[in-house]
């Protein structure tokens, strides 16, 4: 076990997901076998950092084998505390330096999404037009349901959300499938700017042979008489009195504008409010008013980015491991850098991954879409390449301990 | 193994739950251990067996112990499909009966909710008022996840749902807890007429600390000006930025009518039709308005009776077994009955139950509330005693197969 020079904090940011905390403990369990003499967390991400609001990690986390360290694996949410702060200008970068000298901080890991890449991506600028600084090597490790960041094949916490996704469609299609009445289900599925949680639903459909009908991702421009139309045909076809469409929270029209806002733009609450409706709330509202058949919708919601009670194994795993990677790039002297995953396949169609260093500066602020291969021509459906994507990650299940009947969670 | 005269008919009615099918994996291995010489079953209940729509179920599961009566009683959804037909008067009764002639039934097994019961009640009322016709036994078998049917402790699907209900709940609390911002999140949570899924949500806080700070049930009316006090006073106490609220979608004020119905009688949507919004996100529209702080509502919608990924194995255990236990009430030569939960603690706290024959028209109509002592004198809570009632229910987890990801269910 080689001793490292000073110190590490590590933070956690954005939205939380299932999967954060095994990155957590990926980069917890790295410094421990990389010998630093102390871990720090920050609670609430840099918000707290700037005001000193920090705890140390070794009392919770003695051994990289302790329980605690499998426990917080298996626990969703942010276990540090989470936190929106972007670092905007020199000033914030400054003050964060006073906190990293005063701390002894020579490596800093800080695991979250586009914005918390921007946040890596600044204070190693500011690093670097002021070299008389003592050396910190920044490291970016990313989270994110969305799977939308550039420079990786796919994010972590992805997987088990995609994994939620898939196994909950499969249940609705059990719920719709006990009738004969004629009705149409609108699954409302998150992403805002990419579709690739939506496009998860199909697996349901590949494994088990029941999914939806059809899948609108916001990549593609929604028309509301296409969707009508498309409806129409699957009735047409007459092999189930049900359909069940997945939509994209994110869908838009082709003026760019989201499909419930351009819709229930005159429609007003009892407070006088404009009307917020989901975009399968609006849809419902749709087909109820133009094709007059029973139709629900159902929004997934946040059990999307925390169903800690069933995720991937996969995902765990390579969430762990991308953590415990950050800490041997940042160990190697290097800064400035993202940990990314590179997907290998074997001849035998075997799925595995290694993680490798990508400039974190190229991820900030930029969005990885689903690409239009993996999209249908009727842009209603995707293809089996793109099932081919995501299957490998949503596979295996984690033994998840419980106690009097809900599972057990880890707590600072 | 005794050889029964005629032949056996299964049939599921109502909303679908996570444990309906291993009622029906119950009822089958029951009527294979009697050894009935047909086991038919209904395909959407008694609206498929006015057709002749029926199956016969000794080619799909040949012995009690096949491997697909296992993966039976772990799928959700109802296996043999369900309707909603009420039995209309003596036509429809006279028409079944016919049925029975045909297919030589002796005994007649329906596994459902309040109507189901109802339907049971009135073949029964037929029978007895028709004393020349051939002796059928009419057995009910619960199933809701409403926990609302008199003379029974509980009903079966209903622990499957509270544990998913508890586990979710922790989740959502882990998600809320990461930011620092002042924050109300409103969970709604099924049960029109009863809050016993409502309640269940304060098995979160009992077991692991983290649980909603206030529920409300519809068995209280409901005050707006009380929910906003009672926010107000949850955010004096400081103890948190952020509260969980556990609404029943069946809140209703004092007038009687829904919280959402009342309040958005002047909303429309872009269609001109009444805007239907939920209790949940009517709530949200209030605290925006009246409290300005950061809110959502989060729907737990139908996963609360489908996921078969996350059921109670004490529910699974149960279910198998009343519906094992109904056919030896048949057997026995009992008609007019539902099978029933009766429950037992031990002075060791120990909890256990058996199952005995109830009359079918002591259940049929009536609805089973939360009782008062349940529920905390403020009306937005549940008291100690309700949860220790609630807690065996969730007990346990479920061995589930997965294939490729997704947990593998039983098709016909």
């Amino acid at each position: 076990m080689s001793k490292i020079k000073g110190n590490a904090v590590i933070g956690q940011s954005g939205g939380p997901t299932s999967a954060i905390n095994a990155t957590l403990a990926g980069v917890i369990s790295g410094c421990l076998n990389a010998g630093f003499e102390k871990i720090y967390g920050m609670k609430n991400g840099i918000e707290g950092l700037l005001c000193g609001d920090i705890i140390e990690l070794h009392s919770y986390f003695p051994a990289p084998e302790c329980e605690n360290l499998s426990l917080l694996s298996l626990t969703p949410g942010a276990a540090l505390g989470s936190c929106r702060k972007k670092i905007d200008g020199a000033e914030t970068a400054a003050k964060l330096y006073e906190i990293f000298k005063k701390y002894n901080i020579s490596s800093f890991f800080y695991i979250g999404g586009n914005d918390s890449m921007d946040a890596v991506a600044q204070l190693s600028e500011y690093a670097s037009i002021h070299p008389e600084l003592p050396k910190v090597n920044f490291i970016g490790v990313p989270k994110t349901i969305d799977n939308d960041l550039v420079l990786t094949d796919h994010t972590p916490g992805f997987g088990s959300a995609a994994k939620y996704i898939a196994a909950v469609m499969q249940e609705i299609m059990r719920d719709c499938s006990v009738y004969k009445t004629k009705a149409v289900t609108i699954v409302e599925i998150m992403g805002r700017d990419a579709g690739w949680l939506t496009a998860s639903a199909v697996l349901s459909k590949k494994i088990s042979g029941m999914g939806p009908a059809l899948i609108y991702l916001p990549e593609v421009p929604f028309s509301e008489q296409q969707f009508l139309n498309d409806l129409k045909s699957e009735f047409d076809k007459n092999t189930s009195p049900y359909i069940v469409a997945a939509v994209s929270e994110g869908i838009r029209g082709a003026d760019g504008r989201y499909v419930a806002e351009t819709a229930m733009s005159g429609a007003v609450d009892s407070f006088g409010h404009k009307y917020l409706a989901g975009a399968g709330k609006y849809l419902e509202n749709l087909v109820r008013e133009r094709i007059g058949c029973k139709v629900r919708s159902v929004e997934l919601n946040i059990p999307q980015r925390c169903a800690g009670h069933l995720v991937s194994a996969t995902d765990i795993r390579e969430s762990f491991m991308i953590g415990s990677s950050a800490t041997s790039f940042a160990v190697s002297g290097m800064t400035a850098k993202m940990a990314a995953f590179v997907r290998s396949c074997g001849n035998d169609g075997s799925y595995s991954v290694s993680v490798v260093p990508q400039d974190v500066r190229e991820i900030a602020n930029k969005i990885k879409k689903v690409p239009l291969n993996y999209i249908n021509s009727s842009g209603n459906g995707v293809t089996d390449e793109c099932a081919e994507y995501l299957l490998p990650l949503i596979l295996g299940e984690c033994d998840i301990p419980y106690k009097n009947g809900i599972p057990k969670h880890f707590s600072f």
